[in-house]
């Protein structure tokens, strides 16, 4: 019997804002496995703002996702067969086989995960490439000291939730910015921050000033925009900023930063990086993580699509902040 | 006798551009010095593009400069008179006494200096807050590698003369950018940098983008608008950027960033600085500056007004780019 595996492509780029039309979803053939292969039956696919940027073909810190090939992207899933010793039928495993069904890989890359304490979606999220990035940004970068004032823009966010909460850990007061009153609601309530701005109510620099009373020694940029000129202005002398997205000029607009003369009057650092360039740091960010997680002591919230040819629309979605926490498509 | 001292004051603050307007010149009485003091007889004023910014009543790194006082600034000159035991008349120093033809001091912040080898005037330049700016900047932000490429606006400039020289020493590429083809025709053959791009002849970028063939890892930006804009564009992966200073910004027209994405694209490092905040590090960077000095092997060069009612115009023309290297005013 030969299973047919179900792909999306990306079929052609974006000329400014991503639309489904750039994805095509196709059924292909799986072929038997070689010796020392592994096939996994994905389910969980992560989608992330990063996603957007390898659908240009511009010069980016990485290559361009290739035309008529698998999307890529982070996935979760079990193996449910496999030639390689390293694996067995029934592991919970995390790669990055991208927008299919199921994966076929030798390994490499491939990372069994423990999900006694934590959901396997959690390795997509608190537990993975975002929890990391989260963690590298604050420690590696603000190395926010007990009493600073820690900003994080779209802070219920995979990345953004915990930011915060890593910095109300440190002692710090944390302050969000989100879009709309529900997230603003659940970033204070349920995450635990100091206070989260509404960007969407119209008042961003004025709130933001309200909930920063100190100003501001620590940002982590997920957005950029408005939101990154709102925050500028509100740094303190020797402040950090951690820069991760700029998800607001993803679509090709580019978007000025108003005041750069602020970077000398406060002695700014600002530091832009990508959590994958930093491989030394996640043994020991993932360990973190992953006991906060186990002992619900980071908490998350995830918007799950159903079913593999939800992923464009959940995408794009993404790029608009539908989503409300982790975006996730759940496969089976 | 009651000798009397000539100085001018910040009499009015500017709304755009500064203008010769806000000074006034006034000449005072000399009070007999009182136990402990010290007067000063002041041969070169130094002219530098921040005091631009303590013209302004605005927040920033400094508190403003005071209406109806002696405008501030380095000073270099003789001991006249001292009823002080650290200082005695014929002593050369450097202080900052601003504006004036002569100072009167307790000595705290008055430096005796060795002009064996080492002119004056250099105390105010390359051996003095300016050199220790390029110095900083380079070591201790930008952190240039052998065969890297080091780009430094305001190249012909007191700081920037420096730091290019300083980056060749270091095995780097060093790029200039200055205005006009006398300037970089300096930068290059005096100074020594492999090339220089004159921002005036109207082709920044593609001028930039061919002295710069390898891409661009450390930028020391002492100018922003424009040049920033088309260096930022130039940088290489993990490239750092040490803010020095905005001098295009610092009549009040807040010039933007165009395209803050670059940061994360490739992630780079920004850091604004005020050298005075490193005072650690000034012994050895000067230690090191007046040996190169000393030995002829750091060259700079003076644009020297004459008496101090010049000092007004002289500084609207250094924030013109009129001066050519280190703006002095010579008064005696």
């Amino acid at each position: 019997m030969t299973q047919s595996n179900r792909q999306i492509l990306l079929v052609s780029r974006p000329s400014g804002e991503a639309s489904a039309d750039n994805f095509r979803l196709v059924e292909t053939p799986l072929a038997p496995l070689a010796e020392g292969q592994v096939r996994v039956r994905n389910h969980y696919l992560s989608l992330d703002p990063y996603m957007r940027g390898r659908m240009n073909d511009a010069k980016s810190y990485a290559v361009p996702q290739p035309l008529n090939e698998v999307m890529i992207g982070g996935t979760a899933g079990e193996v449910v067969e496999s030639r390689n010793p390293a694996f067995k039928p029934g592991d919970k495993v995390v790669g990055m086989f991208g927008w299919q069904e199921f994966g076929t890989s030798d390994g490499r890359g491939l990372q069994v995960v423990d999900t006694t304490h934590v959901p396997l979606s959690a390795y997509l999220g608190a537990v993975g490439m975002p929890g990391v990035t989260a963690w590298y940004g604050l420690n590696g970068i603000i190395a926010p000291r007990a009493g600073q004032t820690i900003v994080v823009s779209a802070a219920s966010g995979a990345v953004g939730s915990v930011v915060g909460q890593l910095a109300k850990r440190a002692g710090c007061r944390a302050v969000g910015i989100a879009g709309g009153e529900e997230k603003c609601r659940y970033v204070v309530e349920t995450l635990g921050f100091d206070a989260c701005v509404d960007y969407k109510a119209g008042n961003l620099y004025h709130d933001l000033k309200a909930a920063t009373p100190d100003g501001v020694d620590g940002y982590f940029e997920n957005v950029g925009g408005d939101i990154l000129d709102a925050t500028l202005s509100r740094m303190n002398a020797f402040g950090r900023i951690a820069v991760c997205g700029m998800i607001a000029g993803y679509d090709g607009k580019p978007l000025p930063l108003k005041y750069p003369a602020l970077i000398l009057t406060q002695r700014l650092l600002i530091q832009g990086f990508i959590v994958t360039e930093h491989l030394d740091v996640w043994p020991k960010a993932l360990a973190e993580l992953g006991g906060l997680v186990a002992q619900r002591q980071l908490v998350y919230r995830e918007t799950v699509a159903d079913g593999l040819e939800s992923a464009p629309t959940a995408f794009l979605g993404l790029l608009k902040g539908q989503n409300f926490g982790k975006q996730l498509v759940k496969l089976i």
